[in-house]
């Protein structure tokens, strides 16, 4: 696409796909509103007071009818937004065109190109000349990470007057990165350290952002307070992670394959809570599951579920599905794909593309791709004449080959982000936020959850005052009471080598 | 019984139930021994230096075959052992007499009153006038509970001359303890303390015997350094509470009543670790599983499963099968008894016997009991001549009706704890262990872990360097890396009322 | 579309949407190819000897993807191919576009009139002035029906000069066939004689054509030998309708709806096998499910499955999901549509659309319907201003909303119908095939499934000749003995009211 | 056991094991009557028109709690009845206590052997110088084997004057029963030809039974009627087999071994009914399940639910529980278990002892038995001293080791028991019955399941008029309409080779 801005009738940014669209995405939205209790009940409660009155917020987060429903939640609370996407393949088009239309600032269209990409999240922070936004809704941290390496390289011009060079990088992507902060200091040597002193704070969505966030942290170079959204148990442990890709791998499969999966032999590589999600779906879909592991826990989980725990190589060649789900990289290899069977899917649900080498495929003498639909290829190995199916290429393929998870699902993660932004902007000028990272308490956790209980017709007991006590909880919770953290080995003084001395490390 | 010690050949103490079942005890144990391949490996690992060899272990926990086997294994690493059961009904008078003529001193059977129960309680400590124990192996805390009110009492005498009245409380059982440190006082004004200084310390099975322990950290009257095994991953997260409960509830209801669970309406209350075992193999036997829960985040993950959520009050007339699973107490009252369906199933999987109001249904006016079999007895209400079946008179119901957690579930716990003793004996003279409490450090975890998937034929995948490096971990573990801390709210500072200032309080 | 009779450039006609995308399903064919391992095996065995040469087929059957192999596989053989779908939304029009481009005479599109769909069927009966097919593949019998109604139509006209009269019926649809009849009966009175007399017989593929055929084997007036394909245990009992809408059911529902199934109430009317594998898939997805049954024996074994059995009336406001598999009509009025939940889906999986009330639904005062997309409406009810979903306009949601069953399971339905149609067209001339319908003996059933466990990696036990022996059957199969066909009343001398006298009449 | 029947003070026969656990059987069967809402309602429907005045009943059947509620419905309908075992291990003593005190003349204990077995039989059939009972209720065919080989021999012997001599068979088993007719040949030469005279007729419980049965009818040697009870659709091909097994299977593991299940390699030998349960049983407690099949159809319902199908040989060294469901024999040889890891669990769930090679086990060269508790016992195999467990003796193992199936799942078995006998006495002198095998038509099935849903809370949906026209069943049912029976093969004019000549053959 002609990388231009257009503008809406009432003056907005936008750059979408197709405007036409924007009906059939309204009418979707509002289907999915139904579906997101806890935001439409941030609207209820917040909404009349307009706490996010005069707030600028950017978002980077997948474009799609869920996170709709977000933006029109802090845009119902009084906030200005701009938003693009934080994957090339995962806007759905007639999210965008609806948002664009009626809301809010949008730059993303499925299937962007890298260079597309950056464009459009330079954009999404581009508020003209009062600096950047006041806040960030991040997810994967790009947002994030384009503000501290533009901030960075000011440093370095201002210092020694060098410019960065993208060909000081073989990563591809971050020649673009690069590039961008090139041409915007060129233009304006103040760009991102006015976004800088602007910025409230940042809510950050995946484990991967939340990394980044916190490796910034123990490095002293985080420049803005953060809150990582992404461990709300509402948020990351089980919602999104288990039931979401319980839900959305299957879907993304059917979809891009129309494949049976009853009676078919799948790999999922890796069983934290995505592989778990994973591995239950295509279990009760009736695959016989074989799952590939490093930790020995999660390993004898999966025993305890009647999975079986092999490596790649011992069943590369009999297996129907590979699913990788590790956030490690490296997993499945070019090698690994040319022994499959014929027509063997090769799927990751991970964050990043780096779990299949698709480098490694698509260098690979005469290898011969063919598009059966977008998002669904075949590659054929010239000395078998075999090929095998590879979904999203490589990335996300619940976003890319299916509309990834379920409103219900996003409705607990967005919530979250909701009130970690409000908390934010409420405490602006307060001073209580230093340049750290934050998590949401208990009790707000359980408020999110307990928004979402009404629509699912789930009635709780009540403690008794008696009750409570005998277990040290308050009556209205939250319900974990103190001790129960440590219930957790990360929290304690440890016993052994590592003695009670390295234990803040840890 | 008559409370008399009796003494084998070789002149070792014990006192059971039948020693006659000593044959049968040690043909069970040599099964176990195959299903506990970390207790083995111990043996294997250690037993050639003999690291107990010296260190008189007291032991105050269930004393089952699969003890039986963690016993052996401390006596073959070189400990001297005397072992008490921690619960009145979990005795499996086989396992104890083939440890009382084989291996250890054992004060333990099937059905002890309250009276007798503490009576093996303090023979297990009496290691004659050299004080008690070195180690304390505790299950519940009452060895530990015993020892630091003993000392209590023998402070207030030394001041006040006073001895402790078990007049002074309602609590029959506390009654009793009262009665037994009063006569030991008459005999031994220093008995608890010459126990309190030879003591290196004590490793901590359950939930239970850590809440004590922590509480006792907190208040600063914790006697001895203490190790949680209960809350290694290995032990209480999953293995014990979730693994373990799917197996012995279906299990302890068949033994008792032979009821068939599928379509039966089950009842669930709680859904925690525990609960969601028991309502896993309720429904995978064919039951509708309805949970109470007063915690939402819990609600919600039952909802996912395709669990209803209601309250005890809505069910309580139309379910066959009620569990508690809570930790709580007050749970199932004799008014919601009274209400149930004709042979409506009540029990307890839970630690204490106050889940259900057996004081409410023994004191019902004109209520009639029926023992059936031994641990199954029906009430019938004299309004309705309709009866209900209470198991294992509202204790543990997988002990007192079925043989509590397999074997293979119990190495994992068992492992965890020969693992914590060694590290107290090895340490007891180097001062690294203060009056506080410790859990094992995560590597350890995953050892635990390691060593019980060669039996179920698992093989674990290799991390290359680049990966490891990748995720941040070492190649050979612990493969949860430092940040994966992160992914859990109780670690963090947190935002929002509670502040980072309460945060420490947490 | 207008309604003309397009031509190939090698002169085959067809009447399809767009030839632009007989590319895209060419490459979709080829991949079901790899799924369909027992069509590629009858090519394999049967192909070299060109059985069908001079076979003109006629086929009404769902014109998929899955249909494209079984048409090709055909034409391998030596068959001449005309070929219609069966259902008015059932058409892939890529699969429709390659079968026109490349194999056979297709007249097929999704979204049909009720006309243009007979205005199809006719078409593809449409052999040319020599009579219609020498054999017909039918799916609900609507081919079959037409040449039955046109032979009885031309009778009476012979003997009364008579036209058939569209105005003599209510209904709209048989309205439309007796048009077609009585035009064809001015062009040519002898039309439909001419086809039944040419036509050697029918294989037909669902529960209800072959209900169709029995009743008129009953009456007397089956023209010619049916096969009923339905009946084989490789196709309906367990292979279509249980496995095939457990993966269809909720692929439809997420690629419509993208709701979230889990923690959702969902009401499946009817437990027979279609209903089974609904109840399966939604249970597995984490739905709380909801059965209603009219048949006590199917409502125990959803009882025994954990569900719970009650009427539509009793759950008809707290559902989230409703789906329909009864094969019977007037399941869910227009009046428990008004009662359900915003947002409740409503959708049939069953053959036809009489078990929806959707013309009570569309008369309905002042209802409103919102297109969100095609097979997706939102009917809005005037009085609560609530709506509910409809899918595919309540017919065959899984063949309106995603693609129907999936290749695997359509391989085993059509290498029944391909042994079924060589057949009949083997013994056309040797009387073996009376008019009446007939099904394929257990070996071959047998067969069909053998062909199909190779892709699944599986390993058969052989029998040894004494065990063969000892269970009466022989060493290469059928394997269910003789005396298990006693396994089923159905078969029996009965006992009681009915009497060995009237068993007949079962 | 000495072999002498004992009196209770009203004069009754009985041998049991042990009267004074009557009062334990009572309780038991208390409990079970509850459970077994089918034969209460019997009893209350039937009992007081006391249709079974003057009828004497012989029951060779599992003598269990659940047995004991049906002699009770049989005695509250006015019969007099004598009983034994079909077992030598399933009784339960308790209630042939509790039966033999109160109710019946019963002759059965657990531990039986193969002699005191047949005494048993004979005793049950002796009503003194009367002849034999009026009504057999048969399982496995024993009882009414007895009469036929007596009836033979006394044919013969008349004839030639020949005895039978046990020497010419190798069948240790079929030299007691010849011993036993030769015995009582010399007593009354007209023994069994009285029997045969006045008995009315049988009913049979099970396939093996009614296989036995099916073979005499066929041969023309059948002595008079039989009611095939097993081919209820409420008793046999989901009730005791499906829902029993799955029931019963994990509770004999459990109670035999104490081991779990879960993480373990289970193969099940055979997918039927029997296996089927089993297989979802094994596969919902965690372990890894794997089948093996000889019949394709079977195979590819394993594979569609996720189970991997092997052979025996594939497997044999890597499993830990091996489970027999074929009722064929030889399935799991010596051979086999000699390749067995260390403890494998072996076990049948099928009726007759030789699926397992018990024999070659026994002769197996210095093969050593430890026997850990009844019906569990350890073989050792010299070679390797590796050992395995065997069940129950090789023989049923959920009678053997726990208590069979549950109250519920007899209940529906039971019913139709008594339905059959109650029929079969009614037109003992109509001559409605020949000397063929009948079964129960389909609306007593019916009704048997519906006596079942009030118990587990389900409520049935009524058809209206219009619906059962529409489906042509009448509104009160059967509701599988006439033509359901041709969803199955068997019923069929067949296609193809065996064509319609041989129809009548299969």
């Amino acid at each position: 696409m002609a990388l231009s801005v257009e503008k809406t009738s009432s003056g907005r940014e936008y750059k979408v796909k197709d405007m036409s669209q924007a009906d059939f995405g309204r009418l979707e939205i509002e289907l999915a509103e139904v579906e997101m209790p806890g935001l439409m009940a941030c609207r209820a409660e917040f909404g009349p007071a307009q706490p996010f009155k005069g707030a600028k917020i950017t978002g980077s987060l997948h474009m799609t009818i869920q996170t709709a429903v977000l933006i029109e939640t802090l845009t119902a609370l009084g906030a200005e937004v701009r938003w693009c996407s934080c994957n090339i393949f995962s806007t759905q088009d007639h999210a965008a065109a609806a948002i664009a239309r009626d809301s809010a600032a949008v730059f993303a269209w499925k299937g962007e190109t890298l260079q597309e990409y950056w464009w459009c999240t330079e954009r999404a922070l581009d508020w003209g000349p009062g600096g950047g936004p006041d806040l960030i809704v991040d997810d994967g941290g790009d947002a994030t990470l384009l503000i501290h390496e533009g901030v960075k390289a000011e440093e370095i011009y201002e210092k020694t007057g060098k410019l960065p060079d993208p060909a000081s990088t073989d990563n591809a992507e971050f020649q673009i990165v690069l590039t961008i902060i090139r041409d915007g200091l060129k233009a304006d040597p103040k760009k991102y350290h006015k976004m800088k002193e602007r910025l409230v704070g940042v809510s950050e969505e995946t484990t991967t952002g939340v990394k980044r966030l916190y490796q910034m942290q123990a490095n002293g170079t985080l420049l803005f307070p953060a809150i990582n959204v992404n461990d709300s148990v509402t948020k990351s442990k089980q919602f999104d992670n288990l039931y979401g890709c319980r839900h959305s791998l299957p879907d993304g499969l059917m979809r891009a394959t129309d494949v049976m999966i009853a009676g078919k032999v799948a790999v999922v590589c890796g069983y934290g809570d995505v592989g778990k999600g994973c591995a239950a779906a295509l279990k009760q879909a009736g695959a016989r599951v074989i799952v590939t592991e490093i930790d020995p826990i999660c390993a004898l989980q999966a025993l305890m579920e009647g999975l079986q725990v092999l490596t790649l190589e011992d069943v590369v060649s009999e297996a129907d599905i590979f699913v990788t789900t590790t956030g490690n990289k490296d997993i499945i290899m070019v090698d690994h794909m040319r022994k499959m069977k014929n027509n063997a899917i090769v799927c990751n649900i991970g964050h990043f593309d780096n779990e299949i080498d698709m480098l490694g495929l698509e260098n690979f003498p005469d290898v011969k791709r063919i598009t059966i639909k977008p998002q669904t290829d075949r590659w054929v190995f010239p000395e078998t004449n075999s090929g095998i199916i590879v979904l999203a290429e490589g990335r996300l393929m619940n976003l890319g080959c299916a509309t990834g998870h379920p409103s219900f699902v996003m409705s607990c993660s967005f919530t979250n982000q909701v009130i970690a932004q409000l908390e934010l902007w409420k405490e602006k000028a307060s001073g209580k936020y230093e340049k750290k990272v934050y998590v949401l308490p208990k009790h707000l956790d359980e408020k999110v959850a307990a928004l979402h209980l009404g629509k699912l017709g789930a009635k709780l007991t009540k403690l008794s005052k008696d009750q409570a006590d005998y277990i040290s909880v308050p009556v209205e919770g939250p319900y974990k009471p103190p001790h129960y953290r440590f219930n957790f080995w990360w929290e304690f003084v440890f016993v052994g080598e590592l003695g009670p001395g390295t234990n803040g490390e840890l």
